[in-house]
């Protein structure tokens, strides 16, 4: 019980000085990634950069608390800074109290909805964010970030929240570009970009191990970073007009229990909800991914407390909102974290960081940040998933394509919830018209073929169906339709029989259907059947009067119904073969 | 193409001197049911009685050109009036121009929705009201309208769209109550149940014939609101407190075209839309019930135009939304109608009436027509149902009790939305733990069963699932954590099969969860197979990479991987039985 809820006390025990210094190597590591994209990720989301660190402290310390994953890296990722920014963007103007205190609010309340969601083990309300969903939003998102960020590479002031209104409000404002602002943003990018292509083959080619390679190679970021901040420093290019981070509170975070503000809590619960649930999604694949390489598991409704805990403690320690990420989390895993350990000692990194580098950080050009935002948010932007869905499901596609115009057009909150009413009404949609099929007897045997498809022997007075799906709400009426179609084309019917072999479910709707086919039937003289039903169905149908109002009977197959209704048929049907 | 968009073309054409008969007689048995139910379901939208005459004209004779159901009578509804009362009243004061503009705008809008869902064959739409959701949602709506119907009763003002705002409201009320109204309401409301339970085995005891004798106690309501209005008008009672309908336009109405009106029309959008649906699900239960009784066929999707021109006529000829009715249709097949004729005859029945007959009806009680509409609608409340459900699914229950609390708490609208939502959750939730077990060989056979409830042969390297359900993107993370899970567990695992013998379906979401599976899989060293995957489905995944990346391979059957995998085991376990 302690271990399901604290899976500390599973490694903790074991923990030995091998793994120690394993996941110290892993947490230096990734305190030198995080630095930047913290600081980054803060300002996507409007916040003062300080803001950042402190969302890379205590989350972390707290994950791996609650944590199942061994590798998982929390902090704030684009996604969810780019929903911080238009969920508080609608409340407060950008710079104000108002604006970090919701934003603060922000990662509380969504901390707390996955946190009572992980204790009602409610992690299954992910599942509505189908993958198309899912993969069209990250991509429309990673679109309308990257559009965002142009503003800071040309120095420009610039806003919006959906992709027309950035574009509108750029154009207005490019005649104002600062040149040199451009020149370290076009540069900083370009640089990021060969780091991403073309370090790590370098490093390989210096002779270095292939893993370490990669390493090295996420921590370009880092070098842009210095070299920008030493020349805006050294050539006081913040007077000519390029935009720095500017001074940085030294010191860690207070921590403070946000005051309850009824009013801004139900302004935000519907962005916090989305953000909870669009981070756990991220999460729980990332962490599945890696925990799957060790052959290790996880806990989703576990990862529900842990995520929604580490929310918590970045609302209280004056963070946003936090999500386990990608790239971060892979690097921790290659660098060879063994356990949660290495996220405590990445935290104790950006302490420092925040206790003692921050002055270092003052002239750092925004245009820098922006762009390590642009070239980590491009790989987020998957258009290839559009050409592979529509080869697959065009219905998956329309949700895909659906989910990205509206998050451009109209921002991420509406398009994250369209895409989810979407994906629901294309599975209703789909199952709504259930696979069925008119069988016969296959000559010479027992078996029962769809007659469209196999050479079958049918019974003039008999009809037989067999439903391939559960019956439930959305196709119940499909039933209906279908059995007072087919009776109605044939004067000949005098018994239906319905064939259940792939029925695993009737709901209440569709046991109303079936009475009302049955006492519809019996008013045009027809008897209804039912055969092979499974188990748990009939369970639960002897539950219910529908069994003694039944006209006909329930046979175990489908072969003992037509010999009970017609022994010459099915006698007949049986020789059949042998005679050929 | 005619046909089915004119289905009159399909009976006109054989229309003789018998069905004339018959469909005139059915015609004036509705015609006098339909006269106190108009003005009945009038007052009970709020709005002036003829109101409800009109909208029982047009519709009756557009639904006989555009129906396809020969016995269904079309017309004001209670669930409809109180919804449309629920709407109004929230854009405008009741006995206002705008309060009636609203109204009419609400058919129109309902109307038009309807058309365009059976022209785009949408029909499918109203399977996501749930049976039990419905049941529930016209329960709890009974209940509002007879707890409505007391402030006419007792004679007094009062108001409110829930159970707990009309209850308050008559409570500060009645003090007021004026006692001659209440000894008209009581005596009607008493003879009305009086009628509707005794009149026909004394018609039967004089000698009737069961249907006349049913058929002429339907029309009790035409005596009391007879004897009731005579009395009022006899004995002055109005100058005395009795509200009366008062003085009803004689002629029938203009045809006018409702000005468009964007604010108004986005207004009720939500409300018309809901209208529409409910009305569509009662109209097509009440036609497929009766066409059954002949063997007839009835086109749902043509029944959405029929239903909405006559919604549509309903609203050019000043009248409110309408739908088939149940009662009248009953008793309209049971008169005898033979096709939709008998509705036009209603019609010019109705505009005779409307025509000559107002000059009668000034002195009616309103008390009378509450009386009809109470032991109308106490019909409807079916509480039985409750149990029925609990017995047979919770989850349903579930649904339906919030539906009835919903309604009765927070009004119709409120009520099916919440209702809808529920049934929708209930289900993803339902399927999103899909039945599936480990499965084993059976000895001698070349069978798989589960494991739990079968004495069967396992092979240690070899992990073998069967899948009870189309995968889709509730339950694709659950086949991951299940499949994760399961590895992880046991370290000999080298082949994963998943046995798909009930999968129909596989979508986008299921798709990559499939891809995740096989990558992470194949990271741990383990191939992964599929067996007895069906035709469309097999088609679908070749339409991806998955089958290309795929580490292990698809078999036809499972008894063929277990043998391509490891043929001692198979080998083994077929011979087993034989030493048994």
């Amino acid at each position: 019980m302690l271990k399901r809820y604290f899976p500390i006390f599973e490694w903790a025990a074991t923990y030995d000085r091998d793994t120690l210094s394993s996941d110290m190597v892993a947490a230096v590591i990734v305190t030198i990634m995080l630095i930047p994209q913290s600081l980054a990720y803060a300002l996507l989301a409007g916040l003062p950069a300080e803001v950042g660190l402190y969302a890379s402290i205590a989350p972390l310390v707290i994950y791996a608390v609650f944590g199942t994953s061994r590798a998982l890296a929390v902090g704030p990722v684009a996604v969810a800074s780019l929903m911080t920014a238009a969920a508080v963007g609608n409340l407060a103007q950008q710079g104000t109290a108002e604006y970090y205190g919701a934003a603060i609010a922000l990662a509380l309340i969504s901390g707390l909805m996955l946190t009572v969601m992980g204790l009602l083990r409610l992690g299954f309300l992910a599942n509505f964010l189908s993958h198309p969903v899912i993969s069209g939003f990250i991509t429309a998102s990673g679109i309308i970030i990257a559009t965002a960020q142009l503003k800071h590479i040309l120095g420009i002031n610039a806003g919006g929240h959906n992709l027309y209104e950035l574009v509108i409000s750029i154009g207005e404002h490019i005649s104002e570009t600062n040149f040199i602002t451009l020149t370290i943003g076009v540069f900083a990018t370009a640089f990021l970009f060969w780091v991403r292509k073309n370090l790590k083959p370098l490093l390989r080619k210096w002779g270095l191990g292939p893993r370490m390679a990669d390493i090295l190679a996420k921590t370009g970021p880092v070098l842009a970073v210095a070299v920008t901040t030493l020349a805006t420093f050294g050539f006081g290019l913040a007077d000519k007009g390029v935009k720095i981070v500017g001074e940085i509170p030294q010191g860690l975070p207070t921590p403070r229990i946000p005051a309850f503000d009824l009013e801004l809590w139900s302004a935000i619960a519907v962005p916090a909800l989305l953000i909870a649930i669009v981070g756990y999604v991220e999460t729980i694949s990332v962490a599945q991914t890696l925990a799957a390489k060790r052959r290790q598991r996880i806990d989703p409704d576990q990862e529900l407390i842990a995520l929604g805990t580490a929310n918590i403690g970045s609302a209280v320690s004056g963070g946003f909102p936090v999500t386990g990420g990608f790239s971060r989390s892979v690097v921790n895993f290659d660098a060879g974290a063994q356990t949660p350990a290495a996220g405590a000692y990445t935290a104790v990194g950006i302490a420092l960081a925040t206790l003692f580098l921050t002055p270092l950080l003052e002239y750092l050009p925004k245009a820098t940040l922006a762009a390590t935002i642009i070239v980590a948010v491009l790989s987020l932007i998957d258009l290839g998933a559009l050409k592979r869905t529509w080869a697959y499901s065009k219905g998956d596609f329309a949700a895909m394509l659906a989910t990205i115009l509206i998050t451009l057009g109209f921002g991420v909150e509406l398009g994250i919830s369209a895409g989810v009413g979407l994906s629901i009404f294309l599975h209703l949609y789909r199952t709504s018209r259930p696979h069925s099929a008119i069988v016969g007897q296959v000559p010479g045997t027992e078996h029962f073929r769809n007659i469209k498809r196999h050479e079958v022997v049918v019974t003039p007075e008999i009809l037989s169906i067999r439903i391939d799906e559960s019956l439930y709400f959305a196709n119940a009426r499909f039933l209906e339709d279908l059995i007072n179609d087919a009776v109605a084309a044939d004067p000949a019917i005098e018994h239906v029989i319905l064939m259940c072999p792939a029925v695993n479910f009737i709901d209440a709707s569709a046991l109303e259907s079936l009475e009302a086919i049955n006492s519809r039937l019996h008013d045009a003289g027809i008897k209804l059947h039912l055969t092979e039903v499974k188990g748990p169905v009939m369970d639960r149908l002897k539950r219910s009067h529908f069994l003694d109002e039944l006209t006909g009977r329930v046979f175990l197959t489908q072969y003992d119904a037509i010999r009970a209704i017609n022994p010459h048929a099915a006698e007949r049907a049986l020789k059949a073969q042998r005679q050929v």
